[in-house]
């Protein structure tokens, strides 16, 4: 992992991987930027008209669910087929899982009808996605759905195993599992919760790494995890006392700015062997 | 209400108030941000398979008509109605009333099925609201529409006596009614509308005070209404002679570290009796 | 074209255009702020029950395909022939030429059946239109598109003899030509291919100097690109080393400052007579 880390960003640049964001219009311009500050280059489609054309000119899918509407779903569907077959990793942002019954038999269908690289969401929309109670609220987990570290952990696990992919859980500490290893990160900063569209960023993180690095998705999910919560510490280093507004400006900065360097020193992260 | 401005705050961050918003696209970002900024939390979901599910979670809804669209007209009457049986207060903000006849025509259908608790506009809106005449220009007031303020209380008293809500008409000097007693605000500066989305990101701040407090909508639109216009004048100072991006980060920086004591001291507003 | 630079933005401030935007919404906030920050007025609609009420009330129609879908197509026809029957400029972003084919079909009709005054892309985008072999990455020009900036100076005024409007390819040097006349701008900074919209924003600045100033599209549409490239030259300078979203915001900045003088001294254009 440490010798990926290194190479990660710097070969990230190198490739400039295209992805394909079918995503919510709440934070897309946030994830544009964010694509295009640590490396990737994004690029939004949504009509079924050519969501098959525009995946085939990328190097990863993202499908965020976050303003779902019947229109989008039968795009993402086609979008998802498309990247299975040309082998290009598909990641999904299962925003507000639980929340209406629309979003739930949506995200049934995806997971039934698409292979998924990697999943990313909070603990209430992954506890809903393993089939464990949840109480979201809204797009923000719930504290009804604190599980200890270790039960986060199964929860990973277990569903990444279930699904055949990478599944992160993101919160005070992330937890990364492909079903077999399982990696904890504990950056980042309580800031984060009070901007909109640092889930859906973070998604467009990983679905870039995925990108650069189709044939290490766990790594590369990790890797964008740690970018995502050093440059949090960062951004509220720079942005202290001034607002939510500088914080969300200084986040994007630090990503556009992050080296090597600052990956291996500040990164805290492990490997648990539970 | 002195009372009231000094606990509102206090009181929202721990509410926490769930807000609905089906809204336009081009100012959403900006009224999820804010809507964190002031203690609350936004979802926006505009489908109509899932808006009843939301809005049966929200504390608030609002709705705002600003890219209005054949698919979601359907679904505010749908949010709305749910809110109406539910109890939970909803947000008109009627962007552009009067520019085109399918945003009047929305407008009478709105109004005829929903119960608002609250309407926010501009003079122009609220006059087109009114039944007065009115010279819209796209999405921004008229100067034809230019009022005494002895002129705009009636007409804020007139409607919100006649859709039984609280009605605010924003502009130099702000106009709260809820039909009986009148609010001035005198708070805010020009650089206000040189951003796009202030009159949509107030918006959002009355739907957060009318979910933390739905049985105080006068005092809770008036509040709101003191926030947006301290935070400006604040966010003006801040960012001199810097710009209007700045202008914007500064505004919701300010609303993010608002604190009781701000409001109280900078806080110009008087009920008049006429 | 001095003079008309000494005098285009005082005079854009004073007739303060408005200007009905049907575009995308990854970046259609930044389009917002950027028409507010030179001095005109935005208002997104893109309902076909109302494109051509708010187009009758505008001063110029900005067309951008960057989301497209099947709805707003029909909106995007409707409302620029009612633009053309009222002798009201249509700019065309056409972004992502040549990535998919309903991207282009839709191009096709478009330009059938509206006439534009000015059409701006990249490199690849606008040698799609002119029919030549096209490389398009997404929404990025491909640098296998480069070309002289003899053959650049040959494309626009092809295609802008062809299409009987104002051609714009930006780029390193931006070229830009009636089908006679050439200009070429060297302002810029490669800061503005790391943030999203910098295309996008500049085409509202084009609309917005064309609202202004209908009688004079050529020079309205220089003078908007060098209003972007020194400002910016301007936000670069303020923002350096900082990051990406700090010079997004400066350059937002930079354009609601921008005074004739900072035009005078620091654009870099000349008439070309190849």
């Amino acid at each position: 992992m440490k010798l990926f880390l290194t190479n990660a960003l710097q070969l990230l640049h190198t490739t400039n991987p295209l992805v394909h964001h079918i995503t919510n219009y709440v934070t897309v311009n946030d994830c544009a930027n964010m694509t295009l500050a640590v490396g990737a280059s994004p690029i939004m489609a949504d009509d079924e008209a050519e969501v098959a054309d525009i995946t085939a000119l990328a190097s990863a899918l993202l499908l965020n669910i976050g303003t779902l509407n019947e229109r989008t779903v039968a795009s993402m569907i086609l979008a998802g087929k498309k990247a299975n077959q040309l082998g290009i990793p598909v990641v999904l942002d299962p925003v507000g899982a639980g929340a209406s019954s629309f979003r739930n038999q949506t995200l049934k269908q995806l997971l039934t009808e698409i292979d998924f690289a990697v999943i990313r969401g909070n603990r209430s929309e992954i506890r809903f996605l393993a089939g464990e109670e949840s109480h979201t609220k809204g797009v923000d987990a719930s504290h009804l759905d604190n599980q200890t570290e270790l039960e986060a952990q199964q929860t990973a696990k277990l569903l990444a195993k279930k699904m055949n992919c990478v599944v992160a859980i993101t919160g005070v500490t992330d937890v990364i599992s492909d079903g077999e290893r399982v990696f904890l990160v504990k950056n980042g900063t309580p800031e984060m919760g009070r901007i909109t569209g640092t889930g859906c960023m973070l998604t467009s993180l990983i679905a870039s790494f995925c990108g650069s690095t189709p044939e290490e998705l766990f790594f590369a999910t990790t890797t964008a995890i740690l970018v995502m919560g050093i440059a949090g510490e960062l951004a509220s280093e720079r942005s202290q006392n001034i607002g939510t507004s500088s914080f969300r400006t200084a986040l994007i900065d630090a990503v556009s700015q992050m080296n090597a360097t600052q990956l291996i020193e500040r990164g805290h992260f492990n490997e648990t062997t539970n």
